[in-house]
């Protein structure tokens, strides 16, 4: 045995019982995105590196799998003796649905002009593999390009906070932040405008690092205990405060600041659509969410939930995005469900019900029976819709049937010789052990009755 | 616009309409495949070269897609003057399902001992793109693994047959071998042992380069004219001969060469059983069939249709490639549909009837209407099961409906004051013209009427 026969590291094999549950998940989420007129779209796995590059900054640079040159292009990049990762790659994997979806809606101009679309597609880091954490893993991305109306972040929200009720998960909560406020609320606690950047990757790791975590890292960076005081009492809202009274802190503390009154006033408007959606009683105003990626420009969510640490899911605005393959701006608006940690909560929850997968019915045969006669029978069977299986060989009745119990099969329909020249089957059901002889047509319907 | 908006060569973005059409036929394939009792997996899009390289022969290995190495390991193979390519990656993407699945099976010794599945995933090939030929492309496999049993390859054939059937396709035919027969033949033509592969590979082309080709290729390799003629004469079926006939000419022409007589009664019963399955009427033995692959073992598949130059998928049995990963034998027998030129051809037949795709109604709405009533009758539609796009912005009315046709909306709800005032929608359909004040509830029924 001398190749090895696992997957590679941080990729996974599916088997059975575990796509049926993935193929629920995803038709759950195909049936309510296109309720609200979604429609799918897909991408290649492969993108020209040009295009991924540069978007997800140099940590996501890092975890892009490269495509290795091939044939003469490789051995002229190896001919030079300086030869280093950037001559050797011009292709790479997927890393997300965003990028590729601002590709697409510049190169097809005669796209309609308010593009929903959703996408439910691998991709693929090259990250440190961990719970929950894959190297190719799901995304299942909505996203409305063409407005800059506020009931497009709505109808995001509306349709993701569906689709986890559809599932049956209702513990979660879809926190909600505008990056125009916490730029503002940054610049008030006396942040430089230089340190901005930094200071939003700091504040985006508060959930996992703490708040001494996030002074630690910002003194590093030269930003002093009392700023960083200052931003922490800002940004966290205080006990015991509701939607109404966290806008009302905000504003007030931000009185006089037109950008930042501007971004208020939206996530009040914002919460005001969703208290007629789907997410109504799933919101929260949440300053403190800041959001990795740097293109977002306006509201920004993410889901959180209490039976997961970490994030479900998460999206915002982001007008810019598709202005840098198009030349012109298009704003845009999406979602993206975090599919692995998705399943994950479903399973642990036992949200899934009794998802069938496998034949209805093994047909066991003897010796003295034509191959031909169990290959008609089967035949019709399947003409009334009946999913069966032949067992192949015809070792004794037992044995045949012990397989059929191991596979998870309702029933057996046996074919002997005077079975055969009658055209009948005896059907036997395997939880009550009762037994009929049955034309085919009548074994297809006892079948089906269930 | 610095940056190129093209997918990469070979590469391709699918949008709504084209996509609807993909799903269908995966629908229709994954419904027929389960009706046999298949079940379904999926495997990792990246795999260990080791796992790959030396399955598919040279060329085979050239068009595999190599994973760069990343970080230390990309520079410490750098350092190295001598670098060439098996020193730059350890991994690479799946060339077929086939391997991977053998992978699969060897890796988990808990599932049935016959293990039907089907697996329908994308492959990636760095090959020229041309006429349905892709660098990514769709395959659509069914296999069966653990039995030798002809059973298996009846039920290939006969799933495989029932998926064209369903799609509405009738004009194809299975052609069938025997690789055992085939080698044969070969060596009834005077052809040396060790020059068997070069002849199978020349006349897997046959179909391509034409008798001329094949005597023309092998005598660049050293055979004969005499033997190339004398193999040609042996495989080339005979105008007018039927099933029977071709068979019993085999046999005569074979005769006292116990192996090939094995390999043509396996055949003859392979076609009683078609007889009794939905590949009756639509097989055909050709003993020029060779097959590229060079794992086959025993019977050998491939569609022709006169409506495609080339097949439209292959398969056969293959024995001994389980057991290259395990370890012991596993017998297996699988067929592979090209789903991309399935497609073409269907499209070209004009197969496909209306696929819906896209909201049923748009709902128009007026600025003195608050978008959170909007959101509140859109979510109502949705509740009763109706697709629906809420217009983001509010222009004239003729421009919103405009859209909702652009888009192929078969209806617009328009809300205006007077209207959400009283929970109504004005309910237009947009072929007839037709309008109607509706509540929600009759509007959603109204519209799911068609």
């Amino acid at each position: 045995m001398a190749i090895s026969t696992k997957p590679p590291s941080g990729m996974r094999d599916f088997l059975p019982a575990e796509l049926v549950r993935r193929r629920f998940v995803v038709n759950t989420i195909q049936q309510t995105y296109e309720k609200y007129g979604f429609v799918p779209v897909e991408t290649p796995s492969i993108e020209n590196l040009s295009t991924l590059l540069g978007k997800y900054g140099d940590e996501g640079d890092q975890l892009l799998f490269r495509i290795l040159h091939r044939r003469d292009k490789l051995v002229r990049a190896l001919e030079n003796p300086e030869v280093s990762e950037k001559d050797l790659a011009d292709l790479g994997l997927r890393y997300d649905l965003t990028v590729p979806l601002a590709r697409l809606i510049a190169n097809n101009p005669e796209l309609p002009k308010f593009f929903k679309r959703y996408q439910i597609q691998p991709v693929w880091r090259a990250d440190r593999p961990g719970r929950g954490r894959f190297r190719e893993f799901w995304q299942c991305d909505v996203d409305i390009t063409g407005s800059k109306s506020l009931i497009a972040e709505a109808e995001v929200c509306s349709a993701v906070a569906e689709v986890l009720l559809n599932l049956g998960f209702s513990n979660f909560e879809i926190h909600l932040n505008h990056r125009q406020l916490l730029k503002c609320l940054i610049k008030a606690a006396g942040i430089e405008l230089e340190n901005e950047a930094i200071t939003l990757v700091a504040v985006d790791k508060l959930d996992k690092i703490g708040a001494e975590g996030v002074e630690k890292e910002l003194e590093q960076r030269g930003i002093s205990a009392a700023q960083t005081t200052a931003l922490l009492k800002l940004i966290q809202r205080p006990c015991g405060i509701d939607e109404t009274g966290e806008l009302l802190r905000l504003k007030n503390a931000l009185a006089g600041n037109d950008e930042a009154v501007a971004a208020i006033t939206q996530l009040t408007e914002l919460c005001l659509l969703l208290n007629n959606s789907k997410a109504a009683g799933h919101y929260s105003i949440d300053a403190s969410l800041a959001r990795g990626l740097g293109y977002y420009t306006g509201p920004i969510f993410e889901i959180r939930s209490s039976d997961f640490s970490g994030s479900l899911g998460g999206g915002g605005r982001y007008d810019g995005l598709i202005g840098m393959f198009k030349g012109s701006e298009i704003p845009a608006v999406g979602f993206s469900i975090g599919f692995e940690r998705l399943l994950l909560v479903l399973e642990e929850k036992g949200l899934f019900g009794t998802l069938a997968c496998g034949p209805d019915v093994v047909i066991c045969h003897f010796d003295d029976v034509a191959d031909a006669a169990v290959l008609e029978a089967a035949s019709n069977l399947r003409e009334h819709g009946v999913k069966v299986e032949i067992y192949p060989e015809t070792p004794k009745l037992g044995k045949q049937i012990a397989y059929a119990e191991s596979i998870g099969a309702a029933w057996v329909a046996i074919m002997g010789a005077s079975e055969a020249a009658e055209k009948l089957l005896s059907l036997k059901n395997l939880t009550s052990g009762e037994q009929q002889q049955l034309n085919y047509k009548e074994a297809a319907e006892r079948i089906n009755r269930r």
